[in-house]
């Protein structure tokens, strides 16, 4: 079981990998149970300070299993759904950057786009498919999708279900890097390794969430919260290591975090 | 009177043309009205999937006429107005997509962003024209312009009111695809007719009032919302015909559609 | 203290210009509140129809000033704060737009977004900074950023706090110009002198409030307003000459303007 999702820690970097490489890592619910635990697990870890999400061999996933469409359409389907959600990753407090390092599919896709970041290989295919198969935008995609590439170009890929590479992703504003497949999981860490390096990783959680939230605040909301969000701030050593560190012209050496942020 | 639009219909794709060239379309209330008389059957007819709208002669829609601008400003207007508003294409249950074949001004141009995806000749040109004639931006451009192509960017072409063409509109992310002018037609009938062979009438008409909606849903909503659409969605021939056309390797053959979705 | 932000009023373009050169323009409550105070009398004077704000020297603003900062960490800052806040810009009835001419850091960087168009100079240096001084997303920045460039690149600014090229800030969605640092200002002044001389400046308040208010607005909200703010522009010297301008094919000549809108 925890093989279906492989773990491994390096520079406070967690890099969860979806395992089921057979079958393009298409999704299962003991496959998401696991990941979402692992994900939860790496919040609760003060020795992870950001998690980096890929998949092995040629997929990144290739959206839902099959099995469990077709016992959807007999009826049989009666595995206990997983009461979190596919939006879970928007609440862990740590940034979660997608690698998608190849087909990137209907579900697969909703996994990547959750994701606060998303890097892509230039050669991955991506496809929403919903509208291919008679579905809907699936889990949130109508939500995040017009927010991350705007509207009309959400209209595109969800109405086409249209096959697109990473090279469009990048262009159509789905993904914040585009590499070659080959380099692709080099450069993500790289990215992560930094974010652990200088960003705080109190400050991350609480940037992570203000950025998701305040799709729901006026401006004027947003401003009063972040006022006080920043005087909590200075309360935390984080902002005095952080200004150390700068005065001191050295990378700042902020403490370790365990995802506890005051509600 | 019915002239003022034509319309033709062609492997699942209606084409509805303004028809003023010798005023490059400029609107009139009985050319909008016809525009929403067949945008509303289009709905009813099972035979269309699809409806791309585009303008006769060089032109696409330069804005209002200036017969009843000047008639406005005499106070002498008394055409009975039409109780369906500008934004009224963003409520038909069936995908519409603008091929702008040229001038796209004022009114024009808020013809073509509520539209569900643009299309544009390279060498159209756009402006939102309203700051120059002392008016306001015009029927929920305010609202469209800065979700397809942000804040900023929206600022710029409504406080400007200055004239850009195609190519910047397709930079601007305000197009979908940019293509020369004598292509044009031929390139949105192409994508069009994709959506009709491809995707399923039913799919669409539920994503796309998902993506109009949920700029005012919360993620948490949305997700919710797509959870219960996702089950209905299960309950339509549509989604039995999309997964076997898939592991069948054909094409769906989706049953017509004829607009009514549950509310 | 006057001198802290120079003006220079040319052809209806107010340039305000930071200045504390030596210091990069790092904030301080006095410069802010000098600043502000110049962008309300802007508002009042019929004469000034834009706003441009930029740096002295080699720098735009590179943020909080670091006396400030100390202090705050030290418990000693008992400077009255002003009441007017980061987001004060957004509420002037005239255009507002940033030239930032060199480092734009932290704060620097919430007072060029908050303006309504940003002009950047290639070689510029852009970072929020934030995450790296273990603070927050100061003052409305994660309601702004995903509005102006979308959600991931929002994240990606906002969490990693890394540095930037101005020419970056214009791929990623920040900037609506980028130019080489010397002919910055020169095309920052053309761009607003295009502005005084054909957008109608009643117009330009209005669309301005439009497009700030209608994030907290439905469609058919923004379509109504937009309905009832089009019936007002009617009755203005502005639209009356901004029609004859057009249909004489001349400039229109636009009244003044004092910033008293209807509310």
């Amino acid at each position: 079981m925890s093989d279906l999702v492989l773990s491994s820690l390096d520079e406070g970097v967690l890099t969860l990998t979806f395992n089921r490489p057979d079958r393009l890592n298409a999704w299962t619910d003991a496959m998401g149970r696991r990941y979402f635990d692992l994900l939860e697990e790496a919040e609760r870890d003060p020795g992870v300070r950001v998690v980096v999400v890929t998949g092995a061999g040629r997929g990144f996933c290739a959206g839902a299993d099959f099995q469990t469409l077709k016992a959807l359409q007999e009826g049989s389907y009666d595995v206990e759904p997983d009461e979190r959600p596919a939006t879970h990753p928007t609440t862990i407090g740590k940034p979660v950057i997608a690698a998608v390092n190849g087909a990137c599919a209907g579900l697969g896709l909703v996994h990547a786009v959750v994701c606060d970041l998303v890097f892509t290989a230039a050669e991955a295919k991506w496809t929403t498919a919903f509208a291919r198969r008679g579905l809907v935008a699936e889990y949130g995609l109508a939500w995040i999708l017009p927010r991350l590439i705007g509207q009309a170009r959400a209209m595109d890929i969800l109405l086409s279900g249209r096959t697109f590479t990473g090279v469009e992703a990048g262009e159509l504003g789905l993904a914040n890097r585009v590499a070659p497949g080959e380099r692709l999981l080099e450069e993500t860490l790289a990215y992560a390794r930094e974010l652990a390096a200088h960003s705080s990783p109190a400050s991350m959680a609480v940037i992570k969430r203000q950025v998701w939230g305040d799709w729901q605040r006026s401006l004027e909301e947003s401003r009063t919260e972040a006022v006080r969000l920043m005087m909590e701030s200075f309360a935390r050593p984080d902002f005095a290591e952080g200004v150390a560190g700068f005065l001191e012209r050295r990378p700042p050496a902020f403490p370790p975090f365990a995802g506890h942020l005051p509600a």
